[in-house]
């Protein structure tokens, strides 16, 4: 054991079939140049999501995706229940306010008797409970830890809307999004097909800024509301998201002392198929592999980094370089580790 | 400054006027002896809300109260925005669930370019903010902490419903919970007037039982639904709660060695007045000065525990001993603190 912080394993999970712009924009009732809209402009080709599409009802809750992606990630990993003493959760779509999923999917695993935490939050939660555990095991008060991120999105799905005159700021919703779990045991020993954690930050740089996303929820008292619930600022996203992924990783190079040719994989934002690849050619990392699974299950939100994880570990080997980044938009947080597998 | 933790300096925040039982009475459109009700079964006298009670329109949001609080935290410890580098916040119902109440906070104050963090929590989630906020300071790679807790029900009122009616576990609801917002900046320094955190603890206990209290949100999907918004099972809370109170004030004890009867503070869990007065009976600490606030503002949730050390704070003299005692129901976590002030 030394002092560094590992991830031992991940787990991940997604809910039904994938469900592609076709049938989206059938169920949307968007015409038929829509389709082929939303893969040139936005370039994501498919999603799972958390509802029955047919009846648009919820049919996995966030609780049933994380219990999956959770016992994957224990599996992998070689843990049982009782080895872990810490449990962390990010989301931005909690099954309900209390209790909270991190507690029932603790309780579905039959961890208990320690603490538990869950963090609200967007596209950097995964880093930010991530960090949390990471900083939490280097005390040395804790063994193994779960982190858990996801979402989903079936409360946002109101199919009685009229997509065709819904503004884009509402509609983009829709299409950017996917739903899924994603989780990983970290812990403080060495083993090989463990990947150490050598950086990993979130940082708020929202002083001033308006929100890039925001995301409403109602109570029984203004169930009559009128206000949208789900609102992109796309313009600024993507004027914005680049430049601060560019800082991101200037940032890690810096912390780490790795030089740009030095490292094997990317994992960059994944916000839409078109604005990680714009992102990908900023980045201009010329030896690195892009490791993006945004144009197959969109962004999964709190769940992405795991599934980006989990496809950088099966193609890696030990001694390389993994660096992710990523941007939330709605105070504009930034995020980024460097990994390196052992 | 040595390895422990300290309080520094508490502030807090209360909505509007005290709302007592006969005016929350007449709002309900319950009958006259519903206030004596009240007063005899659960024995909470005001609390002040986050709406206006004539329009039932929303008067102060949950990013009022922290900001409000947490200015009165950090005037109090002489700290200005650019000294705190990491923010907590704990809430059960927070504005918007993106951009996090934690983050639209720390941008009215002026906090940037650090790790901001919302906890989704219920009455333990002070105890779980402060808890996370002392082991990273511990970490020695940040200074000066705030840590903020509060909850707003305006989403939660609804005045349409026939109140007469209402099983009373949802009823309930109206009567024990009251509107604010506590803060408290923590570092590593000891200075007068400040408190050391000698144990500081949260552990979910919820193996296999079902939640106390169960608290819905809904998306623009399902505004329509009839699910019950709150639900409270009182029964399983009344029951319980004094017995896990006992059992947390015991692993207090075991941890500190102090004595029961070296005890100047307790702070009790503040379900409500006459719960509050059980469990203060069954803890029996023969030297101990009860500090509740809960019969005349209810039960703040994540703001409570502010209020119950700044009343202690008031009143202290250095090298006295508090004790802090919290149980969550909605998934049955235990947390509790002792702090000794310097």
């Amino acid at each position: 054991m030394d002092g560094d912080v590992h991830i031992r394993s991940i787990g991940t999970a997604l809910p039904g079939p994938a469900i592609d712009n076709a049938t989206l924009g059938r169920r949307l009732r968007m015409g038929g140049q829509w389709e082929q809209w939303v893969e040139t402009f936005i370039g994501t080709r498919s999603r799972h999501l958390s509802i029955d599409l047919d009846t648009a009802k919820p049919a996995h809750s966030l609780a049933d995706l994380c219990e999956t992606a959770g016992r994957r990630a224990l599996e992998g990993a070689g843990r049982a229940a009782e080895d872990v003493d810490l449990l962390v959760l990010a989301t931005a779509s909690p099954d309900l306010l209390m209790p909270t999923t991190a507690n029932v999917v603790a309780d579905r695993l039959r961890i208990n008797g320690v603490p538990t935490y869950q963090i609200q939050s967007g596209c950097c939660g995964a880093f930010q409970a991530l960090s949390l555990a990471q900083q939490l095991l280097a005390g040395g008060e804790y063994r193994n830890a779960l982190v858990l991120g996801g979402d989903v999105s079936a409360k946002f799905y109101d199919f009685d809307l009229d997509f065709a005159t819904l503004p884009p700021d509402q509609l983009v919703h829709y299409v950017l999004f996917g739903d899924g779990a994603g989780a990983a045991v970290l812990d403080r020993t060495s083993a090989p097909g463990a990947a150490v954690i050598r950086q990993l930050f979130t940082r708020l740089t929202g002083l001033d800024r308006e929100p890039g996303q925001t995301l409403d929820w109602y109570g029984p008292g203004d169930r009559g509301s009128d206000r949208p619930p789900a609102i992109e600022d796309y313009k600024a996203i993507e004027e914005r998201v680049p430049l601060m992924s560019a800082e991101i990783l200037d940032e890690l190079l810096d912390d780490t002392g790795w030089q740009r040719d030095e490292i094997d994989y990317l994992l960059p934002p994944q916000l839409s198929g078109r604005m990680t690849t714009k992102i990908v050619d900023l980045l201009a990392l010329p030896g690195a592999y892009e490791i993006s699974r945004v144009r197959e299950i969109g962004n999964n939100g709190n769940a992405t980094p795991f599934f980006q994880l989990e496809s950088a570990f099966e193609r890696a080997i030990p001694g390389q370089r993994l660096l992710g980044i990523s941007v939330e938009s709605s105070k504009w947080i930034k995020g980024g580790f460097a990994v390196e597998t052992v």
